[in-house]
């Protein structure tokens, strides 16, 4: 709890194999996680070798750890292995449509942040990669997903290699609402993010883009509705293209 | 570590408050989780009052956790607040898609579960609610979320009042694919269903709905393919409404 709560991202990792024992061991951890009536609909790619991790790279602009980590794990949404079960027990399935994509998601997802606390808590560092959602074609390629199997999240994961600063995060206020939703007024919008836009990486990051704010970091630089539309457009066309 | 793997999940509840600092220091451990560009994406909505559990009691079908547990957190996606920063920071947000609900999503998801994992080391009691997405509009109304605001997941928590007997898994094997995904032969699914489908539960749930297989439970009893298909449609047109 203590160590869950001064827990950091780690980027960079030692050259040095996680043992399969001990990787299983957290593996199985992990899919002790709640799951909706009990069908596990998630699978979990394991990517150890060289070639595989060259493939997968790509798909994550080449992010250095997807190369560098010992072992790369692509969570992802499965109704298949479920839907052939049905099909074999004289069962029609009907996994195959927008409700179960999210049941599955979130289904896999617990499973992943298990996964990432138990390891953690064995020493070792994650890095989850927000790109798996920008390039699923890609991941489906190089991983030979078949269809209903759907990539919904990366980690990479090693033993720690650097020791960074923990980063910051909104205070508590900002993100817990009590009994209904608070909307935010133009003086909590300043108070909440105060603390943000005073650390001196992020002032760095507004001069060094040549902006006038943080915020048009994220929306002019990182994080464009140019960029999002466009992943919009092929997330939902991939999602259909796997059959859901 | 060894409780993570020894978890349950807990439907019943003493009649015992949750104190307000415990579950302040458990919420912010939960944001210690990884998230999207440090953008928390989320927010979580408390219920301890019980007027308003009784608000989100239909939406959960009324299933009596929800009026039962001391509190009730509702995890939602959430790109109103950082849209309201960039507005009043002179930057365009383009976050209302596809794109920005589903990493809402692994945002919120990450947080929840690393709450549920943190309130278990403290010796509570939890449980997810997938009725969550079944009936969006309802939580929406009975929180008074705004736009770009979405609930994706609901967990009940609480001192447990029963020590139920852990449920079974998948084997490992079932889930794990090394390097690239190994689709099921009928003999995979056979063995690895064989355990599940022996359970004595499992097979009173066959007898007591008159079917045949296991797989038709699933499938004409709890999870039909005519409701998923109908709440597809319901959760696509919520999430539009919200303005994703």
């Amino acid at each position: 709890m203590g160590s869950l709560k001064q827990r950091k991202t780690i980027r960079k990792y030692q050259q040095k194999d996680i043992p399969v024992d001990l990787l299983n061991d957290l593996l199985e951890t992990a899919f002790r996680a709640s799951t909706v009536g009990n069908m596990q609909t998630y699978s979990v790619v394991v990517t150890r070798d060289a070639d595989r991790k060259g493939k997968l790279a790509p798909a994550h602009f080449n992010q250095p750890m997807v190369t560098a980590a010992p072992v790369v794990l692509t969570f992802c949404i499965d109704l298949n292995r479920f839907s052939k079960w049905c099909r074999q027990r004289q069962a029609e399935p009907g996994y195959n449509n927008f409700e179960w994509f999210v049941t599955g998601a979130v289904d896999a997802l617990l499973a992943a942040q298990t996964f990432c606390v138990a390891a953690e808590e064995k020493g070792l560092g994650i890095c989850y990669l927000g790109t798996t959602t920008y390039n699923p074609h890609l991941i489906i390629e190089a991983l030979e997903l078949p269809e209903l199997v759907f990539p919904i999240t990366t980690v990479t994961v090693g033993w720690p290699a650097e020791d960074p600063a923990q980063v910051d995060r909104l205070p508590l206020e900002a993100v817990v609402h009590e009994e209904v939703y608070h909307d935010y007024t133009p003086e909590d919008i300043d108070r909440l993010y105060a603390y943000k836009e005073s650390l001196p990486e992020n002032r760095q990051y507004v001069t060094e883009n040549s902006k006038a704010t943080l915020a048009q970091v994220f929306t002019d630089v990182r994080y464009t509705k140019k960029d999002a539309e466009a992943m919009s457009e092929l997330l939902w066309n991939i999602m259909k293209k796997q059959g859901f």
